[in-house]
């Protein structure tokens, strides 16, 4: 809040949305004109939170990553939409509104957390960074670095194995190539394929790179805010539940999963629960 | 739920997302191969929804209304967005969802409004559809019906009016000739131009044709469901919201909003006002 | 918003929770002091929306609402709110937020539909409401004509009929006794009982009165407002989803209903589908 | 889950609301004989979460906290339910969640966090905890250990200072008088009242113990889970968001919040703005 001489009242400054009584801005552009028609959504999303046009290379990347993360069929957040919905129809942002709030640190978390760790080994080792972007030995050291002080510390290195694709997720190659053919593979998708390459080493085993991970990896490299990252995964998701949604409409599920759990209810005693 | 007879147990189907330990898959594509990097956004989420890719026209008519759509500065949903990204920054999903919850009937609901509307009347006249698209007198005949029947009825025409574009709403030229320039200014369009047209000999001023309500008009004419629009809104309005919430880490207002709310409280005696 | 004239800054009015530098006020009394240890819970949410102190028989009749409110087991918004919670286990709020966003329409909605209903009936009959309370013959005849008018209409008459309790939900009857107890059975719930009575003749079939209507009955003779009346379902099922949330940390289900779901998922070709 | 013979169906347990034709059962309780009219609705919420019924004196506590955590006044939360309300007054569920949605870190995780954090200790330290809990003098020794070692970590100590009561909160000693009362001033109080009188000794300056911080320590004294007791403050702030529902019904600041906000908008050129 800033306060101007005259007046001392507060004024909220922003460089979004403004309007007038004949026209409407958006980043500063004409709405009707500069933008509509002109932009795509996905390009528009990247610059609302950038405030700065992107490439159509950026572009591409970006959306590859936004149809990698839309929908994964039935998972905790679809479920929990579709249950929502079926209990206030009359609210559609009620039920998409549930679906996000999955959105967490466990389901969609991995894309956030692997674009910071990437992002903070990246920062916390300037010395390391090869000068030469394709040198895979230099990303490899700072690779067995990272995931060594990870090990030691007791924490996972994020982005590292998946609960169905245990030996690989086509989404990671596909995204590499994407962003290789795009010339945007840059230091946050190599580390991390570099940790594909030398984890087996240090934590005994091989594990897939998952593909919401790369998907991290590479909004890092599209200059996104880390702290944002999970804010794209919950856009990608807010068409996947649009989907989801229309499909309960069509054919609804909800009612017969919540008939299958309220029939399998078992009644426990809390006195004998508590007892143990 | 449909049971298999061996094991009579539930299964739910879903034409979405599936997938095993090779491939995953979306709408029956190979998600790695046929939509990463094929694909834009806008275009998954339309095929997400309808079941169906779009063509290109159809996916430009699209992202213009999404485009739209996105963001309208100071809305009380963004304020609202960015006040619980201030009380909880740890939850970017939950200022989202607060956000999204503000997409009911009032703010967000005129784009569904119009389009149920339009939809309704022209589903409940079928006989006064004109046999030639472009044939106006017949498209002003039905709209003077309709314009006509909810004046009686007491009802607002939804997407006529605005409280700031008092005179022309840009964005509505704007929507008409793109969607003309894609071969899509279908049924819904033209009722709702010939509203324009006609509603001052009905109601006896001229309002605009507001921008939610072309939108509006525009998603029922792409053969979107009536009854899921506020939805399209509503994904359009997350990239606003993360661009709000973005620009709220860089240069916040929540918290002077929040103090100046604050300070301007005054107490009223309950027992005051209850005499009155 | 109203301006004082020396500033013409706006301020906002409010009887509830102000306080300086010394001291904190609820309601216009000190909080410390006046309200806690001396207010129960549900007397503090009554007299918050009331703005007026309930006596004890209020607070007994809205408690005995709540309690039956609070919890039934495997709803479709408890699920939802444990497989938000198995997603986003770092966000209580969200999975509580996730539960609560069921509440509309169509499970929780009985209460208000039902309060709403009978508020409606006695608005607009006064020359029928019967001069003395226990004057039974009257209400009959009130009820007749509503659940005539309601068939009429095409309508459901809300609080009639439940899944499980075909033949008669417990809840109603011990809230009317409690109601008759504290000496607040009014002209909502004694209208209530007697559609209960009347029914058949009318309808065909004996339906039971089910508890959620039974709460907004007994709710709108409190003098609540009909409009909020879904609130108190809304805060009583905050009770009860954080018992399922406790209950879902100490033998969770979340990850089983979804992997029950999950692994019944069957893929249905869109293109099939569309050519029915 | 667990399957049963026979059937190798999923079952999934519960100890809380479950019903057949006949009647509904609640804690293994007959919700209508046993509960309705026979319980608190503070009373049902403890014994929701703890399995256990709990005794009058903890309800006492357990009220008085819920009553001081209840409202206060035009919070962030507060505001952003009104303006949600504003948006979408078709969905009282989503303005309640919209509202809910603030229960993060920030405004109403003190509780939280300063009752996890004497739990901590109390669980750290299991040689220092006094024989007799009236034993001041050792309860300030495991206090000035608890506070050094917060300090040496860098480390806020959660429940110490507030921006308006700057001096005194009033609620402190009110609650404790409270517990004290009813026999409940167990280890988690007695320890934050030890850190209320020996961190200035080491953080040199004398904050106050705040009325967030107090309320956590005296639900942790009633043993409810750590985990779940935002859970608590987000129960009691339900209530508090019902009566800002209900005043913004019959005197609505939202449209005047948002106005003063819009009106005060500014706009930002981002070009100027990444020049910097």
């Amino acid at each position: 809040m800033t306060t101007d001489d005259t007046s001392s009242r507060p004024t909220y400054p922003t460089s979004l949305g403004t309007s007038d009584a004949e026209s409407i801005s958006l980043l500063g552009r004409d709405l009707a004109r500069d933008l509509m028609g002109e932009v795509g959504f996905g390009e528009l999303a990247m610059w609302l939170v950038t405030q700065r046009r992107p490439t159509q290379s950026e572009v591409r990347v970006f959306e590859a990553v936004l149809v990698a993360l839309a929908d994964h069929g039935f998972t905790p957040t679809a479920i929990a939409a579709r249950l929502t919905y079926l209990s206030a129809p009359d609210s559609l942002q009620g039920a998409l509104a549930s679906g996000l709030l999955g959105g967490g640190s466990r389901f969609l978390g991995v894309t956030e957390d692997c674009g910071t760790f990437l992002h903070e080994v990246l920062e916390g080792h300037p010395e390391m960074l090869p000068a030469d972007l394709e040198d895979d030995d230099r990303w490899d050291e700072l690779a067995r670095t990272a995931v060594t002080q990870a090990k030691s510390a007791g924490r996972f290195v994020p982005g590292l194995g998946h609960p169905v694709h245990k030996e690989r997720d086509p989404r990671t190659p596909r995204l590499m190539q994407i962003a290789e053919e795009e010339g945007l593979k840059g230091p946050h998708l190599r580390l991390f394929e570099a940790i594909g390459r030398v984890h087996p080493e240090i934590l005994g085993r091989r594990l897939p790179l998952n593909g919401a991970g790369v998907c991290g990896a590479a909004l890092a490299d599209l200059d996104l805010p880390v702290e944002l990252l999970r804010g794209f995964a919950l856009l990608a998701r807010t068409a996947g539940l649009l989907g989801q949604l229309a499909e309960e409409r069509r054919r609804p599920i909800g009612m017969d999963v919540y008939l299958a759990v309220d029939r399998a209810a078992t009644y426990v005693d809390p006195a004998e629960e508590t007892t143990k």
